[in-house]
Order: structure tokens, then sequence, then C-alpha cells
């Protein structure tokens, strides 16, 4: 996670501010004076932050967590240990928004970077770049050698591109990493906030993306293929995977190395992707899913169950190949 | 409507002149000199206008229309009054093609926008407004105060964008009119002409689009996604109502407030969608359909029928979604 | 195809050359000395080419070539004249893209244009055309009389423009050469090179795209439509067919004329389209298919297998159009 870096950070912040913030009252905790630094996932926590916990999937983490504080629910709260402070909501979800609104408050919406600047005057900080026509740069935006940015392509402020890279035209890039030897065709947008949101009838509240994009070595990204970053965690996809053209990966998903994925499919919020997996044009996958590793899924399939490693599946939705075979037939 | 201010009209032409223009021959009718301004929808009918009746569906208004005369069939023309000069046609669409072409002889393929001139020439008259680089702002643009447009945006003549409005980056707007801070992200393309024309071997004819794209307060409109405007209606897009990634708007569209929109949906022509309705990714909508308040669309649904207020559906073709379940359980 | 003056070509090489650099031995040829010139497809062959054959499909007119050389595999080497050097390999294709790579070096990737220069500069080799604000254009670009080109968009090197054609905003164009009068819509991507490659754990092996896009009279382009050019024969578009929005074009297609191609269609590498073909919103055609004359396909339909003439299908997988209705009310 490299939110700090793009995203502007408010705190620390007592944890009597956040929860005043909130509009939530506890008076049991010792911990009211602690200092919050960030908000973070259970999974992968760092010093002196609250977290969240939504789902008994995380159990094992959970109950060892040493957060100052988390929100959860009433019947998760037993998964915690009672060092923690336990901020019971009934949306979880609400709250991680409203505190990560807290920290990060310009990660809810993409703001327009006012750093960009003509690549021309920009030359002498990229001397082994070579630059096409109108391409604008942000701020201490990092550029390896022997990489290529075509023309009228934006690189929004903090980006990270590795080396041997070749980035085509008509390409917005924000909120990225890139390792070497990554392509990226003409017209793709990466690094967008994704879509995530609490409905409300007035107004609906934007969750925060503090998480980035993070391309793998030798990645190919196809023609106007778009990409969000994270909201919580990063979005990110493995060492030699190609995506062919309008390809849509939304926020959090993770995908493996080795796989390929042709044109217009779509992959639904948080889903994780495992290695070598092919998956054929328009099929979709459900958020929050797991797709174990040497998968294949059909052309137009409907993925909406995990589907274990070694599988072949088709259909909407998509079953095993051979009983999508056999219904066929019948 | 407001395709006086977007598309260059011609006329008044007298009832004659139209049907000169046409090669149909009327000789019984006492309104042959009588000057027809423009061609609107029944419902939606201005003064001295002709105007058009395809289906006995709007027989309770065109009974009592006061236009000049009306194209229709042999057997529509009853449910007209007597004082309509029926206009009596086989292919009604393509006579209301030809009229729309007389009066707006530019409305039915996109011209490049001559007017575009550097947003940093035009910052005189936008104090309020945040630019970025290469904006490109046609004539008579208005944007409302803190709106801020992204680099690489074209924003084109006449176009109206409300207060508080935030428009990402390498974003083209044409024919289009939005409310307050309405969101829209890098990439999206907004009030291009319709996908709509009267077929012909030799040369389709193109349907004129003289309808705009609406859009109300605090809509999202996500990366990637493309949005025509109407053809002889608007295209609109109720309050609160947040679109995904690539998803495509077809002409004449309708969607209704808080509605939910994901990923690479697409919905067809003059379909009008209901509030609170939720759509999951990579469905798509027929043309022509009418979609229920409170409606929720699985995934990858194709929708080919009109769907009753409240209903949750799902396949494809679409079916509740009990019997969705049922189905896969067989 | 017009490879010879999009793409960098290298050579004449020996057969022996050839052979040496995909790591082939072959002693008992007369050939190893001759020059070889390029490389074809076996239809389509020049004098002094390597081509190669895949499938018996071909072997009617394998039997006839007078390729010099010709990468086959063991049983289909008797589709071949005894005058024809036989390049027994396990996997053509493999073969077939180092050969293309050896001839054409830069043809597996799009580098950046840098022939790229403002329009404005320009303009006195363009007198009878229309441009927009910030339009590029490459080396050797022609465009024909009376046609427009909208701003921000990218023309590069060699592309050849019809006469009359309007082309939008925000659109990049490669490796293309169109008739008159075509319309391509804002945000469209012409040209890429496709998604083809020989899979590789280490590092996927890229397909050199050495075929072009070639656009008829008369077609039409949808907003952000992607096109990608041929692998080894080209992409082409017959007269008068018109695309709607975000359709993906895949490498090889060719499609007739007077086809109508709805919003989000995705055709797969290869395939054949007949003429006066219309397909539903969001259909899907796979790979390497035929689909015949007066074909209509039905929205959201999933094609796996080749379609006769005059059909009607719909359903995923596609069934004939009674079919489907029946299989519905079963």
């Amino acid at each position: 996670m490299h939110h700090g870096v793009f995203f502007k950070k408010n705190g620390p912040f007592s944890l009597r501010e956040v929860l005043d913030y909130c509009e939530i009252k506890i008076t049991d905790s010792d911990k009211l004076e602690k200092k919050i630094f960030d908000i973070s996932t259970i999974e992968s926590l760092k010093e002196n932050c609250i977290t969240f916990l939504n789902s008994p999937k995380y159990k094992n983490v959970s109950i060892n967590t040493n957060a100052i504080a988390c929100i959860t629910t009433l019947s998760l709260q037993n998964f915690l240990p009672s060092s923690c402070t336990k901020i019971i909501v009934k949306n979880v979800l609400f709250t991680v928004a409203k505190v990560s609104k807290l920290f990060y408050p310009e990660a809810d919406i993409d703001q327009i970077d006012r750093s960009l600047q003509s690549a021309d005057k920009l030359s002498h900080k990229y001397p082994d770049v070579k630059f096409g026509k109108n391409v604008l740069i942000g701020e201490n935006v990092k550029i390896g050698k022997n990489s290529s940015i075509g023309s009228n392509t934006i690189i929004e402020h903090d980006v990270i591109i590795g080396k041997h890279c070749l980035i085509g035209s008509d390409v917005v890039i924000k909120n990225t990493i890139t390792e070497d030897l990554v392509y990226i065709s003409d017209g793709a947008k990466l690094g967008q906030k994704g879509f995530g949101f609490i409905p409300d009838k007035t107004k609906n509240f934007r969750f925060p993306h503090i998480g980035i994009v993070y391309l793998k070595k030798g990645v190919e990204i196809g023609t106007s293929c778009t990409i969000d970053r994270g909201s919580i965690t990063n979005t990110s996809i493995g060492e030699n995977t190609f995506l062919d053209n309008q390809v849509h990966i939304a926020h959090n998903v993770k995908i493996g190395k080795n796989c390929m994925i042709a044109g217009q499919v779509g992959i639904a919020g948080s889903s994780v992707v495992g290695d070598n997996v092919g998956i054929g044009g328009q099929a979709g996958i459900s958020g929050h899913l797991k797709i174990g590793n040497n998968v294949k899924i059909g052309g137009g399939s409907g993925v909406i169950k995990d589907i274990p490693d070694n599988s072949k599946v088709m259909g909407y939705p998509s079953v095993n190949f051979r009983n999508f075979i056999k219904k066929l037939e019948a």
C-alpha cells in the first residue's frame, strides 16, 4: 500500500476524535486518548491503526490483532482480543468509509492533478525516456530508463513506471506503480477510483479509495482497458499476465501471473484470480470470489462462485465444462 | 429539448415544402401553406409543429393533438383528430428522419467543433473554474463555479456544466447539460449521436439526433462510459444515479434517480429505467423497454421484456430471480 | 497487405538464415541458399516467400503452392508439393511468429510514433482538410479532400484516410487505410496490435502484427470502439457497415458490407462475417468462425459455431432462433 504517497493524509487522531467524527459513543475503553495513525485491513495491519472485521473468514487473524480498535458487528466481536476496543456498528463498511474519509479526505473522488506539466519542459529529468507529443507528467513521477510514453498521455503525480516500459497514446495513469517491461496500449485508463459507495437516497457516500494499482513485470494491458485502484487494499496484476482490449478490472482485484484475459472481460471488486488462468472474451466474474490456479473460463461465462484449482468452467452461471456440454446435449 | 441551441435549425417551412422534400403528395389538406417550425414527439408537442404516430400506445395523446400534420400509417390514422393532416407512409421513421434532416441538417452526424479554444485563453470567462492542461472549450459553454475540468478534456459549444462538478481527463462532452455536483471520470464520451439509421444497401440514411444528454444533480459517470444523445427526445439520468466503468447508454434512454449501474452494462435505445434500480455488471437491456422502480437486475442478465416495479430478475433472457434459481437446480 | 509500408521490414534472408534464426535444422533441401523476401499466408502468396500450413482446410491451395518453403506439421506435409521445402515443427504458429519477427522486428508491439507533428504546422500539406485543435499527424499520412479530423486526434505515419471522411476527437489511428465517406466517432482506437502471443511462463512471445485495418466506403465506427490490425492478414470492414459504441473487433476479422453491429459486441480473432449481417448488443463471436450472409444474431448471444447464410440465431451458446424460443417455453 502506498496511499500515504498518492493521497493527502490527515492525522494522527485520537480514538476519541475518530469516534466523535463517526458520531459513535464508547465510554468503557481505556484507549480513547491513544493516537491512531491510519486505517488498515486486518491482514496487513500496521502499528497504531484502527481496523475492521466484517466477516468470520478472518477470525484466525483477528483473534490475535494488535489493532487499537476494530470496527465490527455485535456477532463478530468475539473474534477479537480483549486488548482491542470494539466499535460495534450495524454497517461496518459505512463506518470504515467514514474513518477512511477522515484520514484521506481527498481519496473518495479523483480531483484533477494540477501538478501536470508538459513533458517537453521536463526532459532533463527523464533523459532516458522517449516522449511523444503533448505528454503531461505530474509531480514526483518516476519513469525507468528506456521507457516510452505515447502522445497525449497523462501520468499523474507520484506514479512510478518501470524500465523498458511502453505506454501508448491517450493513456491516463494515476495512483499506479508498474515494474519493468510493462506494456499499456492506447486509451487505457488506470488508477481511477472504483465503484464503491454507501447508497443514500439523498447523496451516496463515496468510499475513499486509498489503494493503488500495481502491475508486475511484463504485464500487458490492452487498448481502452480500465483498471480501478483499490479501496482499502491494492488492485494488482501478476507477472507476464496479458489483458486484451476493453477489459475492466474493478477495485481490489488481484490477478496472478501468466494469465490471459480476453477482450471485454469484467472482473468485479475484490475477486482474486490465481496463476495461469485463461479467461475467454466477455466473461464476467462477480465480486469477492476466489478463482484458483490454472483455471480456464470459457468466453461469455458468468462466474458467481469460487472455482477450485485446475478447473475448466463455462456457462451462465458457469459450471464445470463437462456439465455445460451435457446440459447442451440434453 | 434544447436542440435549437445545439444544432443548426432551418425553417420554418410550409407543409407543402416539407411534403415536397419527402416526395409525398397530398392534395386534400387545407394546411399546405401553414408554416411548420419544428418536428416533435406527440407527447411533448410544441405549437406549429409536425409530429408522428408510430404506435397505438400513444392514442390517448394523439386523438387530441393540435399538430398541423402527423406522419403515420394507414392503420393508425384513426387515432388522430380530423384537424390534423395525416401523412400516410409505410415507414414512419424514415419520413421522420427525412423531416428531421430538413429542419436540422447537421444533427445526423457529429461535425467537428471548430469553435473550440484553449481554456488558457478563456480563463477570464471562467474565474471560478479549475482547468487542467490542454483543455478545449467551445463557444457559449457555461461552467458553474467550483467545477474542475481535467486535462485534455473537450467541452463542445453550448454545453452547460453545473456547479461543483468534477470532470476528469480525456473526456469529450457535446450536446449535454448537467446539473450540479456531477462527477464524470476519465475517458467518458457524452452526447455523441446514437446508433440510429434507416438501413439502405447503397448508403444508410442516418437519423438526425436532435436530443441532448441531460444529467441531473449528483450523477456519477464511470471511466470510459459512452452516453449517446437522444434522437428525437433526450437521453437523461436522474439524481444521485451512479454508473460504473465502460457502461454504454444508448439514445433516448431515461434512467431514474438513485440507480446503481455496474461495469460494462449496456442499455439499448429508448428504454426507460425507474428509480432505485440496481443493475449488475455486464447486464444488457434491450431497446424500448420499461424497467420499473426498485428493480434489481442480476449481473450478466439479458433483459428483453418490461419489468414491473420491485422485481428481482436474472438470467438470459432474464426471469424472476426465484425462477432463475429453480431452473438452475432442475 | 501493406505491411511493407507500415512496418520496418528486414531481409531478404536465405532459407538457411531463416532456419538458423528459428534454430531448426534441415539439410536435405536444395533451397537453403534461396533468398526469401517475406512471409505470407498460403492463399495470398507472393513470389519468393515462405508460408505456413496449419490446417487441412487449405489443402486445395497448398498442394499447388510455389512457396520456397512451408512451415507445417508432420501430418500436414503431404498437402504440399515436392518442390516446396517442408519445415516440420510441433507449433506452427510459434515458428510463424519467429519468422515474422525476423522480417518485421518492430511489428510485435506498438512503438510510439516519433514522426507525429502538430497539424497546425502541416496545413499546407492538407489544404482541403479541416482540423480541430491539437491534432497530431505522422509522416506520409494521406487525407482525402473534404475530410475533417477532430481535436486531440492522432493519425500515425503512413495512414491513408479517404475523401469526405469525418474523424471525431480523441481518436487514435495507426496502420489503417480507409476509403471515402468513412465516419469514426470520438475515442475510437484503430490499428493497434491484436491479442496474439505464444504463451511462455517466463515471457510470452508476442506475435508480430504485420496486417492493417482496412475500412471500405461508408463504414461507420462508433464511439470508443477498438479495432485491432491483422497479424498476418488484414482486419477489414465492408462498405456501408455500421458499428455502434464500444464494439471490439479483433485481429484478422473480416466483416462484409451492409452489416449492423450493435453496442458492446465483440468479435474474436480471424472470424469472417458475411454481408447484411445484424448483430444485437453485447453478442460475442468466437474466433475462427464463418458467419454467413444475411445472418441475424440476437443481442447477448454467444456464437461458438459457424452460422450458415440466412439464419437467425440467439442464445448462449447461440442456436437457431426457433429452438431458442422452444427451449424457453419448455
